[in-house]
């Protein structure tokens, strides 16, 4: 099974913040891709498997950012 | 957040399959659509939250088909 789940992202304003966003979600087991949209806020995590959703925020605040619901 | 996981079902091999399998695992909480493609056996299922493995796998049995891993 492949997952895509997509959230939105608030204050990310350059490319740094989307490099932080990327590393932070990339290290998730079963994270195969991190795709991210500067103008959009949205964050597209790929996965192998069902994601755990508290993982994903725990490491967009890592980053120092913030999902919005 | 919105989640886009697909899984390959066997057994599919008309529309009757198909609309059985898109009324089963539509039923299921959080679950906002349920796109078949009966060539592939691609069953990609819309939610909007994290979506419950387990019970997409047992609506795909109760409709009398097979999830591949």
């Amino acid at each position: 099974m492949s997952v895509d789940t997509t959230y939105t992202v608030a204050g990310m304003t350059c490319g740094h913040c989307v490099g932080s966003v990327r590393q932070e979600v990339g290290q998730i087991a079963g994270v195969t891709a991190v795709d991210v949209d500067l103008a959009t806020g949205k964050v597209t995590v790929t996965s192998d498997g069902p994601l755990d959703d508290a993982r994903v925020r725990d490491a967009v605040e890592e980053a120092g950012y913030e999902v919005k619901v």
